[in-house]
Protein backbone atom coordinates (compact mmCIF):
# COMPACT_ATOMS: atom_id res chain seq x y z
CA UNK A 1 0.00 0.00 0.00
CA UNK A 2 1.12 3.28 -0.70
CA UNK A 3 1.80 5.63 2.67
CA UNK A 4 3.62 8.10 1.23
CA UNK A 5 2.56 11.36 2.15
CA UNK A 6 0.14 13.22 0.61
CA UNK A 7 1.51 15.17 -2.37
CA UNK A 8 -0.25 18.34 -2.48
CA UNK A 9 1.02 20.43 -5.80
CA UNK A 10 -0.25 24.09 -6.50
CA UNK A 11 -2.85 22.86 -7.90
CA UNK A 12 -4.50 20.76 -5.38
CA UNK A 13 -3.37 22.73 -2.31
CA UNK A 14 -5.96 23.84 -0.37
CA UNK A 15 -6.90 26.56 1.45
CA UNK A 16 -6.49 28.76 4.42
CA UNK A 17 -7.62 29.86 7.82
CA UNK A 18 -9.05 27.74 10.38
CA UNK A 19 -9.32 24.79 8.32
CA UNK A 20 -5.93 22.77 8.05
CA UNK A 21 -4.71 20.48 5.57
CA UNK A 22 -4.07 17.36 6.76
CA UNK A 23 -0.69 15.53 4.51
CA UNK A 24 -1.42 12.19 5.95
CA UNK A 25 -2.57 9.29 3.86
CA UNK A 26 -4.06 7.23 6.32
CA UNK A 27 -6.22 10.18 7.05
CA UNK A 28 -7.01 10.42 2.91
CA UNK A 29 -7.99 6.33 2.81
CA UNK A 30 -9.54 6.67 6.20
CA UNK A 31 -11.93 9.78 4.44
CA UNK A 32 -12.26 8.10 1.20
CA UNK A 33 -13.29 4.54 3.18
CA UNK A 34 -16.34 6.79 5.00
CA UNK A 35 -17.80 9.08 2.20
CA UNK A 36 -20.79 8.10 -0.21
CA UNK A 37 -20.42 10.36 -3.08
CA UNK A 38 -18.35 11.77 -4.98
CA UNK A 39 -18.19 15.36 -7.35
CA UNK A 40 -16.25 14.78 -10.42
CA UNK A 41 -15.35 18.03 -12.31
CA UNK A 42 -14.69 17.82 -15.90
CA UNK A 43 -14.18 20.21 -18.86
CA UNK A 44 -16.38 19.96 -21.42
CA UNK A 45 -16.37 22.62 -24.36
CA UNK A 46 -14.61 24.47 -22.14
CA UNK A 47 -16.62 25.11 -19.12
CA UNK A 48 -16.73 23.13 -16.25
CA UNK A 49 -18.93 20.12 -15.16
CA UNK A 50 -19.21 19.00 -11.92
CA UNK A 51 -21.77 15.40 -11.09
CA UNK A 52 -22.27 13.85 -8.81
CA UNK A 53 -21.46 9.99 -8.49
CA UNK A 54 -20.45 6.84 -6.50
CA UNK A 55 -17.04 5.61 -6.42
CA UNK A 56 -14.71 3.15 -5.29
CA UNK A 57 -10.71 2.90 -4.45
CA UNK A 58 -7.63 0.75 -3.90
CA UNK A 59 -4.79 2.42 -2.43
CA UNK A 60 -2.67 -0.73 -3.94
CA UNK A 61 -4.34 -0.04 -7.06
CA UNK A 62 -2.02 0.48 -10.22
CA UNK A 63 -2.36 4.13 -10.51
CA UNK A 64 0.62 6.17 -9.21
CA UNK A 65 -0.98 6.58 -5.26
CA UNK A 66 -3.26 4.06 -5.78
CA UNK A 67 -6.48 4.14 -7.83
CA UNK A 68 -9.90 6.46 -7.55
CA UNK A 69 -12.56 4.40 -9.50
CA UNK A 70 -15.46 5.76 -11.04
CA UNK A 71 -18.04 4.18 -13.45
CA UNK A 72 -21.04 5.40 -15.60
CA UNK A 73 -22.87 4.44 -19.01
CA UNK A 74 -20.98 4.70 -21.95
CA UNK A 75 -23.42 7.24 -23.30
CA UNK A 76 -22.27 10.08 -20.46
CA UNK A 77 -21.07 11.81 -22.87
CA UNK A 78 -19.32 14.14 -19.65
CA UNK A 79 -17.42 10.96 -18.37
CA UNK A 80 -16.31 10.11 -21.66
CA UNK A 81 -15.20 13.72 -22.00
CA UNK A 82 -13.02 13.62 -19.20
CA UNK A 83 -11.45 10.35 -20.35
CA UNK A 84 -7.61 10.85 -21.05
CA UNK A 85 -7.56 14.17 -19.23
CA UNK A 86 -7.30 15.94 -16.01
CA UNK A 87 -10.13 15.40 -14.02
CA UNK A 88 -11.08 16.62 -10.18
CA UNK A 89 -12.57 14.21 -7.58
CA UNK A 90 -13.95 16.09 -5.20
CA UNK A 91 -15.14 13.82 -1.42
CA UNK A 92 -16.40 16.06 1.13
CA UNK A 93 -18.24 14.83 4.12
CA UNK A 94 -20.23 17.65 6.66
CA UNK A 95 -19.89 17.02 9.79
CA UNK A 96 -20.52 20.37 11.43
CA UNK A 97 -22.32 23.68 11.35
CA UNK A 98 -19.64 26.55 12.36
CA UNK A 99 -21.85 29.37 14.64
CA UNK A 100 -19.49 32.34 15.39
CA UNK A 101 -19.94 35.51 16.52
CA UNK A 102 -20.19 37.12 13.65
CA UNK A 103 -21.11 36.08 9.84
CA UNK A 104 -17.19 36.48 8.67
CA UNK A 105 -16.43 33.52 11.18
CA UNK A 106 -18.98 31.57 10.39
CA UNK A 107 -18.13 28.47 8.44
CA UNK A 108 -18.36 24.44 8.44
CA UNK A 109 -16.72 21.70 9.99
CA UNK A 110 -15.91 19.32 6.93
CA UNK A 111 -13.44 16.77 5.41
CA UNK A 112 -12.91 17.21 1.69
CA UNK A 113 -10.51 15.43 -0.51
CA UNK A 114 -9.32 16.70 -3.79
CA UNK A 115 -7.87 14.58 -6.32
CA UNK A 116 -6.45 16.21 -9.67
CA UNK A 117 -5.26 13.55 -12.10
CA UNK A 118 -5.74 12.23 -15.42
CA UNK A 119 -8.17 9.83 -16.14
CA UNK A 120 -7.53 6.38 -17.66
CA UNK A 121 -10.30 4.11 -18.95
CA UNK A 122 -10.13 0.75 -17.65
CA UNK A 123 -9.48 -1.56 -20.19
CA UNK A 124 -8.35 -4.96 -18.62
CA UNK A 125 -11.32 -7.14 -17.55
CA UNK A 126 -9.57 -8.18 -14.57
CA UNK A 127 -9.46 -4.75 -13.04
CA UNK A 128 -12.78 -3.31 -14.71
CA UNK A 129 -14.83 -6.41 -12.66
CA UNK A 130 -12.73 -5.47 -8.78
CA UNK A 131 -13.29 -1.75 -9.99
CA UNK A 132 -16.98 -2.57 -10.42
CA UNK A 133 -17.28 -4.79 -7.37
CA UNK A 134 -15.43 -2.11 -5.44
CA UNK A 135 -18.12 0.56 -6.01
CA UNK A 136 -21.13 -1.66 -5.10
CA UNK A 137 -18.92 -2.87 -1.82
CA UNK A 138 -18.52 1.32 -1.01
CA UNK A 139 -22.06 1.61 -0.78
CA UNK A 140 -22.85 -1.72 1.44
CA UNK A 141 -19.79 -3.47 2.26
CA UNK A 142 -19.62 -7.87 1.12
CA UNK A 143 -22.43 -7.31 -1.20
CA UNK A 144 -20.57 -7.88 -4.58
CA UNK A 145 -20.01 -11.31 -3.50
CA UNK A 146 -23.47 -12.22 -2.65
CA UNK A 147 -23.99 -10.23 -6.79
CA UNK A 148 -24.16 -12.46 -10.16
CA UNK A 149 -21.50 -11.72 -12.18
CA UNK A 150 -21.98 -8.40 -14.68
CA UNK A 151 -23.65 -10.18 -18.66
CA UNK A 152 -21.36 -9.09 -21.87
CA UNK A 153 -24.09 -6.38 -22.30
CA UNK A 154 -23.92 -4.51 -19.63
CA UNK A 155 -19.83 -4.59 -19.32
CA UNK A 156 -20.18 -3.37 -22.92
CA UNK A 157 -22.66 -0.39 -21.53
CA UNK A 158 -20.13 0.66 -18.89
CA UNK A 159 -17.54 2.52 -18.60
CA UNK A 160 -14.98 2.42 -16.04
CA UNK A 161 -12.25 5.27 -15.11
CA UNK A 162 -9.33 4.90 -13.09
CA UNK A 163 -7.59 8.14 -11.64
CA UNK A 164 -4.82 7.96 -9.64
CA UNK A 165 -4.38 9.10 -5.70
CA UNK A 166 -1.22 10.50 -6.27
CA UNK A 167 -2.09 14.33 -6.04
CA UNK A 168 -4.33 14.64 -3.32
CA UNK A 169 -4.89 17.19 -0.81
CA UNK A 170 -7.12 16.79 2.50
CA UNK A 171 -8.74 19.37 4.21
CA UNK A 172 -10.50 19.03 7.80
CA UNK A 173 -12.17 21.59 9.67
CA UNK A 174 -13.02 21.20 13.29
CA UNK A 175 -13.45 22.35 16.53
CA UNK A 176 -14.91 25.44 17.65
CA UNK A 177 -15.29 28.63 16.10
CA UNK A 178 -12.59 31.17 16.03
CA UNK A 179 -13.95 34.49 16.76
CA UNK A 180 -12.40 37.90 17.11
CA UNK A 181 -11.22 38.60 20.96
CA UNK A 182 -13.90 41.20 20.86
CA UNK A 183 -16.72 39.10 19.97
CA UNK A 184 -15.72 36.56 22.27
CA UNK A 185 -15.53 39.53 25.16
CA UNK A 186 -19.02 40.59 24.19
CA UNK A 187 -20.61 37.28 25.47
CA UNK A 188 -22.49 36.33 23.04
CA UNK A 189 -23.23 32.67 22.43
CA UNK A 190 -21.12 30.41 19.73
CA UNK A 191 -21.14 26.69 19.00
CA UNK A 192 -21.20 24.07 16.43
CA UNK A 193 -24.53 22.31 15.17
CA UNK A 194 -23.33 18.76 14.37
CA UNK A 195 -24.10 17.35 11.64
CA UNK A 196 -24.63 13.15 11.50
CA UNK A 197 -25.27 11.04 8.14
CA UNK A 198 -27.57 8.25 9.79
CA UNK A 199 -28.39 5.24 7.28
CA UNK A 200 -31.87 3.69 8.18
CA UNK A 201 -33.65 0.13 8.56
CA UNK A 202 -33.26 -1.21 4.79
CA UNK A 203 -36.60 -1.15 2.77
CA UNK A 204 -37.31 -3.96 1.02
CA UNK A 205 -38.17 -3.48 -2.90
CA UNK A 206 -41.95 -4.09 -3.61
CA UNK A 207 -41.09 -6.56 -6.03
CA UNK A 208 -39.18 -8.32 -2.86
CA UNK A 209 -41.46 -8.53 0.03
CA UNK A 210 -41.92 -11.58 1.97
CA UNK A 211 -37.16 -11.74 1.42
CA UNK A 212 -35.38 -11.77 4.43
CA UNK A 213 -32.78 -9.02 4.46
CA UNK A 214 -29.51 -9.96 4.29
CA UNK A 215 -27.22 -9.58 6.79
CA UNK A 216 -24.42 -7.38 5.03
CA UNK A 217 -27.03 -5.13 4.29
CA UNK A 218 -28.45 -5.18 8.39
CA UNK A 219 -25.28 -4.64 9.23
CA UNK A 220 -25.04 -1.16 7.00
CA UNK A 221 -27.98 0.04 7.87
CA UNK A 222 -29.71 1.05 11.32
CA UNK A 223 -27.62 2.68 12.99
CA UNK A 224 -25.79 6.33 12.86
CA UNK A 225 -22.09 6.47 11.99
CA UNK A 226 -20.01 7.12 14.56
CA UNK A 227 -20.57 11.11 15.54
CA UNK A 228 -18.26 13.48 13.48
CA UNK A 229 -14.66 13.78 14.45
CA UNK A 230 -13.46 16.87 15.93
CA UNK A 231 -17.50 17.08 17.75
CA UNK B 1 -39.76 35.05 -8.28
CA UNK B 2 -39.05 33.20 -11.77
CA UNK B 3 -41.43 30.52 -11.52
CA UNK B 4 -40.67 29.57 -14.93
CA UNK B 5 -39.56 26.19 -16.07
CA UNK B 6 -36.10 24.75 -15.31
CA UNK B 7 -34.24 25.45 -19.00
CA UNK B 8 -31.91 22.75 -19.01
CA UNK B 9 -29.33 23.04 -21.90
CA UNK B 10 -27.16 20.32 -23.54
CA UNK B 11 -24.75 21.47 -21.11
CA UNK B 12 -26.65 21.56 -18.42
CA UNK B 13 -29.01 18.47 -19.56
CA UNK B 14 -28.60 15.43 -16.85
CA UNK B 15 -28.62 11.98 -17.56
CA UNK B 16 -30.47 8.62 -18.51
CA UNK B 17 -31.62 5.80 -16.66
CA UNK B 18 -34.48 5.60 -13.67
CA UNK B 19 -32.92 8.49 -12.48
CA UNK B 20 -35.44 11.38 -13.78
CA UNK B 21 -34.77 15.00 -14.80
CA UNK B 22 -37.11 17.50 -12.66
CA UNK B 23 -38.66 20.35 -14.76
CA UNK B 24 -39.81 22.15 -11.88
CA UNK B 25 -38.28 25.64 -10.71
CA UNK B 26 -40.20 24.79 -7.34
CA UNK B 27 -38.58 21.64 -6.86
CA UNK B 28 -34.86 23.60 -7.50
CA UNK B 29 -35.33 25.92 -4.79
CA UNK B 30 -36.50 23.25 -2.49
CA UNK B 31 -33.02 21.46 -2.84
CA UNK B 32 -31.49 24.86 -2.56
CA UNK B 33 -33.19 25.60 0.76
CA UNK B 34 -32.61 21.89 2.26
CA UNK B 35 -29.15 21.43 1.19
CA UNK B 36 -26.15 23.21 3.15
CA UNK B 37 -23.27 22.20 0.60
CA UNK B 38 -22.14 23.23 -2.89
CA UNK B 39 -19.46 21.82 -4.72
CA UNK B 40 -17.90 24.11 -7.10
CA UNK B 41 -16.20 23.90 -10.52
CA UNK B 42 -13.89 26.01 -12.06
CA UNK B 43 -11.19 26.01 -14.46
CA UNK B 44 -7.60 26.54 -13.57
CA UNK B 45 -4.98 26.82 -15.76
CA UNK B 46 -7.25 24.40 -18.17
CA UNK B 47 -7.75 21.87 -15.53
CA UNK B 48 -11.00 21.38 -13.21
CA UNK B 49 -10.90 22.18 -9.73
CA UNK B 50 -14.13 21.56 -7.61
CA UNK B 51 -14.33 22.52 -3.75
CA UNK B 52 -17.17 22.29 -1.34
CA UNK B 53 -18.52 25.66 0.03
CA UNK B 54 -21.13 27.15 1.71
CA UNK B 55 -24.36 28.71 -0.47
CA UNK B 56 -27.03 30.89 -0.07
CA UNK B 57 -29.36 31.43 -3.07
CA UNK B 58 -32.03 34.37 -3.77
CA UNK B 59 -34.93 33.26 -5.93
CA UNK B 60 -35.83 37.08 -6.52
CA UNK B 61 -32.01 38.11 -7.08
CA UNK B 62 -30.85 39.97 -9.70
CA UNK B 63 -29.43 37.11 -11.97
CA UNK B 64 -31.28 35.89 -14.92
CA UNK B 65 -33.26 33.10 -12.92
CA UNK B 66 -32.30 34.50 -9.80
CA UNK B 67 -29.43 34.48 -8.05
CA UNK B 68 -26.88 31.60 -6.54
CA UNK B 69 -24.76 33.18 -4.43
CA UNK B 70 -20.98 31.49 -3.07
CA UNK B 71 -18.64 33.59 -1.03
CA UNK B 72 -15.15 33.28 -0.11
CA UNK B 73 -11.14 34.96 0.77
CA UNK B 74 -9.99 37.33 -2.11
CA UNK B 75 -6.84 35.89 -1.07
CA UNK B 76 -8.38 31.94 -3.02
CA UNK B 77 -7.15 31.93 -6.10
CA UNK B 78 -10.05 29.34 -7.02
CA UNK B 79 -12.92 31.59 -6.63
CA UNK B 80 -10.83 34.50 -8.07
CA UNK B 81 -10.27 32.06 -11.20
CA UNK B 82 -13.83 31.63 -11.48
CA UNK B 83 -14.81 35.34 -11.50
CA UNK B 84 -16.28 36.59 -14.97
CA UNK B 85 -15.90 33.20 -16.19
CA UNK B 86 -18.35 29.90 -16.33
CA UNK B 87 -18.99 27.88 -13.41
CA UNK B 88 -20.74 24.84 -12.52
CA UNK B 89 -22.21 24.45 -8.95
CA UNK B 90 -23.89 22.03 -7.86
CA UNK B 91 -26.02 20.84 -4.71
CA UNK B 92 -26.36 17.17 -3.90
CA UNK B 93 -28.01 15.02 -1.11
CA UNK B 94 -27.86 11.64 -0.72
CA UNK B 95 -31.54 10.45 0.17
CA UNK B 96 -30.28 6.21 -0.42
CA UNK B 97 -28.17 3.29 -1.15
CA UNK B 98 -29.93 1.29 -4.17
CA UNK B 99 -29.23 -2.04 -3.06
CA UNK B 100 -30.52 -4.03 -6.37
CA UNK B 101 -29.99 -7.74 -7.44
CA UNK B 102 -26.94 -7.32 -10.30
CA UNK B 103 -24.05 -4.10 -9.73
CA UNK B 104 -24.85 -2.74 -12.65
CA UNK B 105 -28.39 -1.90 -11.15
CA UNK B 106 -27.30 -0.50 -7.91
CA UNK B 107 -26.77 3.22 -7.67
CA UNK B 108 -28.30 5.65 -5.48
CA UNK B 109 -31.33 7.99 -4.57
CA UNK B 110 -30.24 11.28 -4.24
CA UNK B 111 -31.47 14.93 -5.36
CA UNK B 112 -28.76 17.11 -7.48
CA UNK B 113 -28.69 20.24 -8.77
CA UNK B 114 -26.32 21.15 -11.39
CA UNK B 115 -26.42 25.03 -12.27
CA UNK B 116 -23.96 26.59 -14.82
CA UNK B 117 -23.29 30.29 -15.59
CA UNK B 118 -20.87 33.27 -15.69
CA UNK B 119 -19.67 33.92 -11.82
CA UNK B 120 -20.74 37.73 -11.09
CA UNK B 121 -18.32 39.53 -8.82
CA UNK B 122 -21.26 41.35 -6.13
CA UNK B 123 -19.98 45.04 -6.09
CA UNK B 124 -22.77 46.53 -4.58
CA UNK B 125 -22.54 46.87 -0.72
CA UNK B 126 -26.76 46.62 0.00
CA UNK B 127 -26.71 42.78 -2.31
CA UNK B 128 -23.21 42.16 -0.63
CA UNK B 129 -24.42 42.31 2.68
CA UNK B 130 -27.46 40.57 1.40
CA UNK B 131 -25.81 37.62 -0.08
CA UNK B 132 -23.88 37.38 3.14
CA UNK B 133 -26.92 36.86 5.35
CA UNK B 134 -28.28 34.53 2.84
CA UNK B 135 -25.56 32.00 3.45
CA UNK B 136 -25.30 32.46 6.74
CA UNK B 137 -28.93 31.89 7.01
CA UNK B 138 -28.65 29.02 4.43
CA UNK B 139 -27.03 27.55 7.38
CA UNK B 140 -29.16 28.30 10.42
CA UNK B 141 -32.17 30.23 9.35
CA UNK B 142 -32.51 33.60 11.34
CA UNK B 143 -28.85 33.71 12.93
CA UNK B 144 -27.92 36.70 10.16
CA UNK B 145 -30.04 38.86 12.24
CA UNK B 146 -28.36 38.31 15.90
CA UNK B 147 -25.12 39.03 14.34
CA UNK B 148 -22.99 42.15 14.71
CA UNK B 149 -22.59 44.05 11.05
CA UNK B 150 -19.36 42.89 9.41
CA UNK B 151 -16.35 45.33 9.34
CA UNK B 152 -15.13 47.22 6.31
CA UNK B 153 -11.97 44.79 6.89
CA UNK B 154 -13.86 41.74 7.02
CA UNK B 155 -15.94 42.77 3.73
CA UNK B 156 -12.35 43.94 2.06
CA UNK B 157 -11.25 40.76 2.94
CA UNK B 158 -14.12 38.77 1.19
CA UNK B 159 -15.22 37.76 -2.55
CA UNK B 160 -18.97 37.13 -3.20
CA UNK B 161 -19.91 35.67 -6.19
CA UNK B 162 -23.59 35.34 -8.23
CA UNK B 163 -24.38 32.89 -10.59
CA UNK B 164 -27.69 33.00 -12.10
CA UNK B 165 -29.80 29.87 -11.63
CA UNK B 166 -31.52 30.62 -15.18
CA UNK B 167 -29.49 27.67 -16.88
CA UNK B 168 -30.04 24.97 -14.26
CA UNK B 169 -30.84 21.05 -14.05
CA UNK B 170 -32.22 19.31 -11.52
CA UNK B 171 -32.34 15.41 -11.12
CA UNK B 172 -33.73 13.12 -8.59
CA UNK B 173 -33.77 9.96 -8.32
CA UNK B 174 -35.63 7.96 -5.95
CA UNK B 175 -37.96 4.66 -4.73
CA UNK B 176 -36.68 1.23 -5.51
CA UNK B 177 -33.92 -0.23 -7.83
CA UNK B 178 -35.02 -1.64 -11.11
CA UNK B 179 -33.57 -4.86 -11.99
CA UNK B 180 -34.09 -7.08 -15.15
CA UNK B 181 -36.97 -9.77 -15.33
CA UNK B 182 -34.67 -12.44 -14.57
CA UNK B 183 -33.00 -11.47 -11.54
CA UNK B 184 -36.18 -9.99 -9.96
CA UNK B 185 -37.70 -13.89 -10.73
CA UNK B 186 -34.44 -15.41 -9.02
CA UNK B 187 -35.53 -14.47 -5.51
CA UNK B 188 -32.80 -12.32 -4.35
CA UNK B 189 -33.15 -9.67 -2.32
CA UNK B 190 -33.59 -5.93 -2.99
CA UNK B 191 -33.85 -2.48 -1.34
CA UNK B 192 -33.16 0.65 -0.25
CA UNK B 193 -30.83 1.90 2.74
CA UNK B 194 -32.24 4.89 3.36
CA UNK B 195 -29.37 7.82 4.26
CA UNK B 196 -30.71 10.84 5.84
CA UNK B 197 -29.16 13.97 7.37
CA UNK B 198 -29.09 14.60 11.37
CA UNK B 199 -28.31 17.53 12.99
CA UNK B 200 -26.94 16.80 16.81
CA UNK B 201 -27.61 19.11 19.50
CA UNK B 202 -25.42 22.27 19.46
CA UNK B 203 -22.54 22.02 21.33
CA UNK B 204 -21.62 25.64 22.55
CA UNK B 205 -17.99 26.84 22.10
CA UNK B 206 -15.13 26.50 24.72
CA UNK B 207 -15.13 30.23 25.16
CA UNK B 208 -18.90 30.99 25.44
CA UNK B 209 -19.86 28.24 28.46
CA UNK B 210 -22.62 29.22 30.15
CA UNK B 211 -24.39 31.30 27.51
CA UNK B 212 -27.89 29.81 26.60
CA UNK B 213 -28.17 28.70 23.39
CA UNK B 214 -29.60 31.08 21.48
CA UNK B 215 -33.57 29.75 20.23
CA UNK B 216 -32.50 29.97 16.20
CA UNK B 217 -29.92 27.38 17.02
CA UNK B 218 -31.55 25.35 19.15
CA UNK B 219 -35.01 25.35 16.45
CA UNK B 220 -31.78 24.56 13.94
CA UNK B 221 -30.65 21.55 15.51
CA UNK B 222 -31.14 18.12 17.14
CA UNK B 223 -33.66 16.63 15.20
CA UNK B 224 -33.61 14.81 12.38
CA UNK B 225 -34.53 15.95 8.81
CA UNK B 226 -37.81 14.97 7.76
CA UNK B 227 -36.93 11.12 6.04
CA UNK B 228 -35.83 11.70 2.74
CA UNK B 229 -38.51 11.78 -0.23
CA UNK B 230 -39.02 8.83 -2.43
CA UNK B 231 -37.56 6.44 0.94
Amino acid sequence: MSDLPLQPTARTRLGRGRHHAVDDRAALHALLADALVAHIGVVVDGHPVVLPAAYGFDPDGPDDGGSLYLHGSVAARWLRAGAGTDVCVTITELDGLVAARSGFNHSMNYRSAVVIGRARVVEDAVERARALDLIVDQMIAGRSATLRTPTRKELAATIVLAVPLREASLKVSEGDPEDEPEDVAAGVWAGVVPVYRVLGEAVTSADAVGLAVPAHVSARAGGPRDPAPGQ
